[in-house]
């Protein structure tokens, strides 16, 4: 077992099981799932309990000068949970304690571990609804969720965790327990600290409670598939639903690369002759079928060659998991691609006005053919939002750097239209130099300031974000 | 005119006509409509037209160490934009281009010095909707309405102003501009400085533009009153409207004084023998005669003497306006108390979870008799935000401390009802110490901090918020 000063303190505060050491484990903690980001290996990964060992694990890092690195799940895909040598990584996964579901009030109270569908599922007992659903619901943490702001499909109608945060509790650098926000509906008492640390990837501080606003239970809702001979007309079957004043609670595109992915990887008819599909849903209740035949009708003159509605629950299901393995089934592909285990994939993660998605869809296919690499989109397309996924031959130094090429110019276009860098992934190490170009310099000097305010000795997971 | 050389680069930069310097214009700056708060006289009124002159001004205060007070209408109510002696009165009033409506992108982007009826008028035109809608909304600025966070009555469905703010131009006090945000749906790109400007009262910049989210026109809504013969009851009703899971559009409370205090003011056949009246409105469409019914429901339960819905859209406009003339009418029952013409209000503002609003309730009416000072309470009830009024003797001291004594014993109560000490008029002046105790020292030290980041030389609003 090793044995440093700074170990033996963290041993003789947390106890020896929650202090990591095992090379096993300390390579297990190194990354999170982004590509294209380095990580080193940690001296140790603490798995602290409560707040009291937050901050007994971050002044013994901060004595000793070792940096600390914040984990959830290590679900995140900008690489921004990914440890350094010799770092502390501060995983949060053992504090998944949920403290309070109160209905009047709407709120909850969790610990930062808890995994999102746990808390989506208590609350719904409830008769309530935790709205963010990142793809990775089912394993990421509402810790994770908060620090990278993570968004999902609800987002078109229901928005991201940003606005479901009313609270936080927080451990500085300097292991004060800074508390920010309220439990109630509204509040405008000083400046609005809870936003500054969500989705500030454990650069500002560890967060170790989270307030969360519910929502009432949604109704059921139904989906139709659109179907388009190309991505443009889809896109502009999007501009025209929100010109419209259309918010349906599900607006996702699947392109044709996707639509073949997932049917080879797990076959349910879709139809892999078209450009694009568009799935959306509406669950407004009494109206939702008049929102339903809106949709469709708008889809139709878009140039929709077929438009399908669900007849059921089941159906609609069916077309939600659909969408929901899109990811799975493009590394399939990928390693379809490469038979000797060498594809990957190279995710991207952008966000346009509405009315320049069509254009963006277009750009991507151009870039495709430009950088010489196949390109697969998926994305919330009613937020302008899109993740093209680049696959790509790890041996071959070449194919990963048209991969790279074909992703600078993807980011490159997408601030080109007026968008943002990451419209749900977040910064971390993958998009630096993209958030620097985004913000620019003075963006870039308000961040630094604001960094070295709270974390002045840059204890907390330095070299993320800026 | 007044000359020193600040006035003379000024009107060098700007022209004379932006440089005002007349005493009468300079006491009319002096302050906003809070009670209780002290004001200065600013040595200059200065009225940029553009980006390019607030960067100008507050160039030039910076070299002559002159504060600069930015200044909106004027209609705050807790002193954050009064000004200090020798302040530069930055006055954003002469800003009020509205730049563009994309309903596309279903946003906005304006210049600070639109008024909020301006706008939402602008944006109503082409079938969309801008929520924000404080009690001032017909003469407020957009730039003053973002620099403290406004509020109002559609809150309880639609949120506060900063749910609606996608992206601002500021002026940092170091001259440069500074942009934040974005005009997509999404985006998670770096910590989220549009927040941290959003009611920081102009201590951290000088708003010069701002993008706004904004929504598909609402459908018209239903309302009814309910009469209650204790405000606990009317409490009790609003705790299970929430626990039902229904969402009113509008969920107002107006207790027995103001409810005299209007009829005296307007006649309009309002219960003045009640305790309580509630005013709820549904905008759900063809579902909203089902949630009006449901909200009729739960107020007969919960102990409503009746419980009257409006049979047309003018006797909903014409509720709604007596819930309007609640501040009017409070203004003139001091008068009435008080012939001489010393009667004053002094207008609180605190929000509480709504499992708490009947305790809330409870405790303003004990107050109230120990404390010797009438107090009505109107609010916003659907929130927990109520706004405690006390008719005080402005010309008797001691009426004034029983007045003052009141104010904060509300503030106590609401805090420690789990609550916050401004639910929307924001800190100013007025909340500093409640601020200051609702945070705690760590959330102070982190305040400062950042005002000190963004503001080394405390040039913007000095003394406000902190």
């Amino acid at each position: 077992m090793a044995a440093t000063p700074l170990l033996d303190e963290l041993r003789a505060a947390l106890g020896e099981s929650a202090v990591l050491t095992d090379p096993d484990l300390l390579r297990m903690h190194q990354r999170d799932e982004a590509d294209l980001c380095a990580a080193g290996t940690p001296l140790v990964v603490v798995r602290p309990r409560d707040t009291g060992e937050v901050v007994a694990t971050v002044r013994a890092a901060a004595r000793h000068g070792v940096p600390v690195v914040p984990q959830g799940a290590r679900t995140g895909l900008a690489g921004a949970a990914n440890a350094v040598d010799g770092a502390l990584v501060l995983s949060t996964v053992a504090m998944t304690e949920i403290r309070e579901i109160d209905p009047v009030a709407r709120i909850a109270v969790v610990q930062p571990g808890v995994v999102n569908a746990t808390l989506a599922g208590a609350v719904a007992e409830q008769g309530l609804y935790y709205p963010p659903d990142p793809g990775s619901w089912e394993s990421s943490t509402i810790g994770g969720n908060v620090a990278t702001n993570a968004g999902g499909m609800c987002c078109v109608k229901y928005g991201v965790t940003s606005e479901y945060v009313l609270g936080l509790e927080v451990v500085l650098g300097s292991g004060e327990v800074l508390r920010t926000g309220r439990r109630t509906a509204k509040g405008v008492a000083g400046y609005d600290l809870t936003r500054l640390f969500v989705g500030s990837e454990g650069t500002l501080g560890v967060i170790t409670e989270v307030t969360v606003a519910l929502r009432p239970a949604p109704e059921e809702s139904l989906t139709l598939v659109a179907v388009f001979g190309s991505t443009t007309a889809a896109g502009t079957a999007v501009a025209r639903i929100a010109a419209q004043g259309l918010t349906p609670s599900l607006l996702e595109l699947l392109d044709r690369t996707h639509l073949r992915a997932i049917e080879a990887y797990r076959p349910m008819g879709l139809r892999t002759d078209a450009e694009a599909l568009l799935l959306a849903a509406a669950d407004t209740g009494p109206r939702a079928a008049d929102d339903l035949a809106r949709l469709a009708g708008l889809c139709t003159a878009a140039g929709a060659d077929e438009v399908y509605t669900a007849t059921d629950a089941v159906e609609a299901a069916a077309l939600l998991q659909a969408r929901r393995l899109a990811y799975p089934a493009m590394e399939q592909l990928a390693a379809r691609t490469y038979p000797d285990g060498s594809g990957g994939l190279i995710l991207d993660d952008v966000a346009v006005p509405r009315g320049a998605l069509a254009r963006m869809l277009d750009g991507v296919a151009r870039i495709a053919v430009e950088c010489d690499v196949p390109i697969g989109v998926v994305g919330h397309a009613g937020d302008g939002n899109l993740h093209p996924i680049m696959v790509v031959d790890r041996a071959d130094p070449a194919s990963v750097a048209r991969g790279r090429r074909a992703f600078d110019e993807i980011m490159r276009l997408g601030l080109a239209l007026g968008g943002t860098c990451t419209g749900e992934h977040g910064v971390g190490l993958l998009k630096r130099e993209w958030l620097a170009r985004e913000i620019g310099p003075v963006g870039v000097r308000v961040h630094q300031a604001i960094k070295s305010a709270l974390d002045p000795a840059n204890l907390l997971n330095p070299g993320k974000v800026l």
